[in-house]
C-alpha cells in the first residue's frame, strides 16, 4: 500500500468513527436525561472504569496507554455533553445566578479601600486606577485588609495575587478560601522603578542603594553598573524612600516608585531603571460578597488534585472540551501533604454562559476541594 | 429504552469504537514506516486540520467542540505512537544517548563546589547533604554560580529552583537557558527556623527580629504572639544571624538555621518557630554537561507554549500517553510578550526509556522553544 492508500483507509475510518461517536453522544444524552429525572449524579466512577478495563482488554497490552488516554478523553467530553443539557442545580450554580441577578451595571468609582502596603506602595496605584476617588485605608498584612472587610470597615480589598518574577501569592490564594471571599475585578500593572535620592544629590555620590528584594533584583543591572555600592534590603520601597529622605545622607538612594520621590520629597536620579520592562504585579480587588459585572471576562478557579497520572489531565480536558483558554496554571505541593497538589487556574470565559457554568457547577461537585473565586475583568 | 439498555448500546458502540481503533493505529504505524523510510516528519498539521474539519462536518455544530476534543487526542496519541516505533533520531535523542553512555555508575562524593549565599546559609546546608566531603566557593549572585561552573573553577553550583511558598525561582530557570547547563541532582530541603539571640538573652528581652522577609513570614505566628516588637527585613538569614551577633545587643533575635548559631556564636532562643512542618525548598545541582545516574527518576523540561486554546492540553495529552506523571506545571508570562506563556514542567520518568525518549526528541523538533533540562533522582 502507498502512503495514498493507507490515508483513503484512515479517512474510510474515521467516517465510521465520527458516526459511531454521534450515535454515542446520543446515547449518553438519554442517559442524561435518565438520570435527571431520577436525580441520579452524572458522574459514575465505576461504570468508567469497567468500560476502559473492556477496552484496554480488547485493544491488547501494546495499545493499552493510548487507549486509556483516548478513552478518558472519550468520558470527559461525554460528561461535559451531558452536564450542558442536564445543567443540574448545584450550590456553586445557584450562588453564580444570584451573583449575576444582583450584578450592578458598572463597578462603582468610589469607595473605602483597604490596602495592603504603605502610602506609596504599589498597591496604592493599583487602586487609584480601579477606582476614580477611593478613600484608602492602610494595613501591614495581607490578613487584616480580609478581616477589615470581613468586619465591613471597608468595602472592598486591595491585594497582589501575582507578579511575573515570583509567581503566585500562595498566602492571598489561602486567605481567599478561608474567608470566602470573591475576586470582583483584576488590575495588571507594570512595575517602573526610580532611583530616588536626596535633593542636590548626584549619582556619582552614590555609596549604598536600600530597596525591596524583589525591587533590586529587578534592577540588578543597574546596580552592577554602580562601583561599590553597598545594597540594604528593606520591607518595601516606599519604605526605602522614607529611610533615605530620613537618613540625612548624600550618598543613599532608594529603588522605588516616582510617586514616593513627592511623597517624600526625594528627586528622580534616573527613571524606568529596571531591567525588563515587562515586570508586572497583578493586584485584585477583594469582596466579602460575590459581584459579577458586565464585561467579565476571566475566572480564576483552585482545586486539589490527587497525586495521580492523569489527573490534571483530566481536568483540563474538560475545559478544553468548551474551548476555554487557560490563561495560567500553576501547581503548588500542598503542605503537610506529599500526594497532593493545590491548582491556581485562570480561564477566560463568562459565567452567564450556561455550558460554562455548568461545568463549574459539576467540578464543584465532583472534586473533593474546587474553589470558584470570581469572574471578573482585569483592567491593563 | 431503559438505562440498561442504553448501556448496552453503548457497550456495542465502544466495542466498534475499539476495532477501529486498532485499525487506526495499524494503519498509522504503516505510516510511520513510510515516512522514516523517505526520511520525511511524522508532523503534519495541514493533514490534521484537513481530518478535523471533516469530522466536524460530519458531526455537525452542536457536538463541534467535542469531537474536536476526541479527535485532537486521537492525533496526539497516533503521533505518540508512530514516534515510538520510528523512534527517529534528533539531536536531543542522540545528546541523550551520549549522556548516558558517558554516565559514570554513581554521583561523586568529592567536589569543588559553587553556592549562592554565604556561609550558613540553607544552600549550604544541601551542598552538604549532596556531597559528603564539598569544598564550597560562595557568591553573592546566581549568575556567580554559572559563570565559575562554565569557566572550570567549580565542578557544580548549588541552586534554589523552587520553594513552598513563592514558587519557581525563574530566573535560575532564565540562567540555565542562557548556559545551557544540565540538572544533575535534586534535593528537598525541609527549612526549618530557629530564633537566635546572644548567648544569656531571654525570650522576654527581645524588642526586635531580623531576618529574610520569607522567613519572617514563614514564622508570622511566632512574630504575632510577640507583643511590640520591631520586625527588620534583611538579605538572609545568615546575615540576619550575623547581624545579631555583632549588634552587642540584649534586645535583639534572628530568625536563622541551627548551624548559624554555632558559626556566629548565638543560642538557640526557641527551635522549630516556622507555621508549617513542611516549608522547604528545592535545591538543584548543576554541571555544564549533562550526566544521567542510574536510579534517576525526574525530567525537568521547559516549553514555550502559544496562547491558544488547547495548546497546553495537546501537550501533556502526549505526556498523558506514556502514562508519565506530572509533579510540576507552572506556566509564567513571557517578558515582553503578551501572547506567550512558559511552562515549567517536572515529570516522573528515565530517559532510558524508549518511548520516553523518543517523546522528549519529537517535541524538541516539534516546538519553537522546548528545553529538557535533566534527568535525575531528588534527595529527601
Amino acid at each position: 500500500m502507498n502512503s495514498q492508500e493507507i490515508r483513503g483507509k484512515i479517512d474510510k475510518i474515521d467516517s465510521q468513527m465520527a458516526d459511531l461517536f454521534c450515535q454515542r453522544m446520543e446515547l449518553a444524552a438519554q442517559i442524561a436525561k435518565y438520570k435527571k429525572e431520577n436525580n441520579l449524579p452524572i458522574f459514575n466512577s465505576g461504570r468508567e472504569r469497567e468500560v476502559l478495563s473492556h477496552m484496554v482488554d480488547l485493544c491488547g497490552e501494546e495499545l493499552e496507554g493510548y487507549i486509556r488516554v483516548l478513552y478518558s478523553t472519550m468520558f470527559d467530553v461525554s460528561r461535559s455533553y451531558q452536564h450542558s443539557l442536564t445543567a443540574q442545580e448545584t450550590e456553586l450554580t445557584r450562588r453564580i445566578d444570584q451573583s449575576l441577578a444582583d450584578a450592578a451595571d458598572r463597578f462603582p468609582t468610589k469607595a473605602v479601600v483597604a490596602c495592603q502596603g504603605v502610602e506609596g506602595a504599589y498597591s496604592q496605584l493599583a487602586c487609584e486606577k480601579l477606582f476614580k476617588t477611593p478613600s484608602i485605608v492602610y494595613f501591614h498584612h495581607f490578613d487584616d485588609v480580609f478581616h477589615a472587610v470581613a468586619k465591613g470597615l471597608c468595602q472592598y480589598g486591595i491585594l497582589p495575587i501575582e507578579n511575573s518574577s515570583a509567581g503566585s501569592v500562595t498566602a492571598v490564594y489561602d486567605l481567599m478560601k478561608e474567608y470566602n471571599f470573591h475576586i470582583v475585578r483584576g488590575i495588571r500593572l507594570r512595575v517602573s522603578h526610580c532611583l530616588l535620592a536626596r535633593p542636590g544629590v548626584k549619582m556619582e555620590q552614590i555609596r549604598e542603594v536600600v530597596s525591596h528584594e524583589q525591587a533590586l533584583n529587578q534592577c540588578s543591572k543597574l546596580l552592577a553598573s554602580l562601583p561599590n555600592v553597598k545594597i540594604t534590603v528593606c520591607e518595601n520601597t516606599a519604605a526605602a524612600a522614607r529611610l533615605v529622605a530620613e537618613s540625612g545622607r548624600d550618598d543613599i538612594a532608594a529603588l522605588s516608585s516616582r510617586g514616593c520621590a513627592g511623597l517624600y520629597g526625594l528627586k528622580v536620579l534616573k527613571d524606568r531603571v529596571q531591567n525588563s520592562d515587562s515586570n508586572y504585579t497583578r493586584f485584585i480587588c477583594i469582596s466579602n460578597k460575590p459581584e459579577i459585572y458586565p464585561g467579565a471576562d476571566k475566572i480564576s478557579l483552585m482545586a486539589t488534585l490527587p497525586h495521580q497520572p492523569g489527573s490534571l489531565y483530566r481536568l483540563i480536558t474538560r475545559f478544553a472540551s468548551l474551548e476555554l483558554n487557560l490563561t495560567k496554571l500553576e501547581s503548588r505541593p500542598i503542605p503537610g501533604s506529599d500526594f497532593e497538589f493545590r491548582f491556581y487556574f485562570d480561564l477566560e470565559g463568562w459565567v452567564g454562559d450556561p455550558a460554562v457554568k455548568a461545568l463549574l457547577g459539576s467540578l464543584q461537585e465532583e472534586m473533593d476541594e474546587f474553589v470558584f473565586l470570581g469572574n471578573y475583568s482585569e483592567v491593563l
